[in-house]
């Protein structure tokens, strides 16, 4: 297995409203997008800086795992997404190399991506990503 | 001011002996360069995904922010780094829109980027570098 590239970075920011104006302002980049994942518990933001996507992450439940890692680290960098020509079988190649799975199937994620979680204990404190495209 | 592309990603580890054999053999990179940056007590290792660039780093001193910064909140991603035209300018103009930086003036980084970094209570938690390649 070979990641293709990184598709996006997520990062946890208390409040979308808050934060974006710091992204568009500041750093000059601009909110393209902006969606609700019902099942992950979160809205997201979504800006472009060259072709890698920023995704903003704000909880909608104080139980969802945004909100839970805020309390535990505060705010900033969540998870690295990296693309795959294909997660399913990305899954089973890193998991037979010993790494623990979050996900041990693909499943939906933002913007109609097939994604599947990897266990930061094994990916040396990264929680990562792995995406596909199957619209492409 | 806008920011013109990710330049890298600097993810703190314990051990890169350790880490950079997940991120060879698990997701496919290739170490190119390993490198010590004494006045920042760290040892980096380097890898490409797409034109990203990702960078481990390693604390030569318990002292070292990357050691501090390890205790504090575990291995993981530690900043984002920003290409910006010229890095000065860049530092007034977003000093100039309220965010606290923690150089004033740029300085020398790895690979002889000339650097500089925004406060992370500034940025909504990500530690953020601003880097200006001069060699280009």
């Amino acid at each position: 297995m070979k990641v293709q590239k990184l598709e996006h970075i997520g990062i946890a920011v208390s409040s979308l409203d808050e934060a974006i104006p710091y992204w568009e302002n500041v750093l000059g980049l601009k909110c393209y997008n902006i969606e609700e994942v019902a099942d992950q518990k979160v809205k997201t933001a979504f800006f472009k800086v060259g072709d890698i996507k920023i995704e903003l992450l704000e909880s909608t439940s104080e139980e969802g795992t945004i909100a839970k890692f805020i309390e535990k680290k505060g705010q900033g960098v969540h998870h690295l997404a990296f693309a795959v020509d294909n997660v399913e079988d990305a899954l089973g190649d890193v998991e037979s190399k010993g790494i623990k799975l979050i996900d041990k199937a693909p499943r939906l994620g933002a913007e109609g991506l097939s994604i599947a979680f990897l266990h930061p204990k094994s990916t040396f404190g990264v929680l990562t990503e792995l995406c596909e495209d199957k619209n492409k």
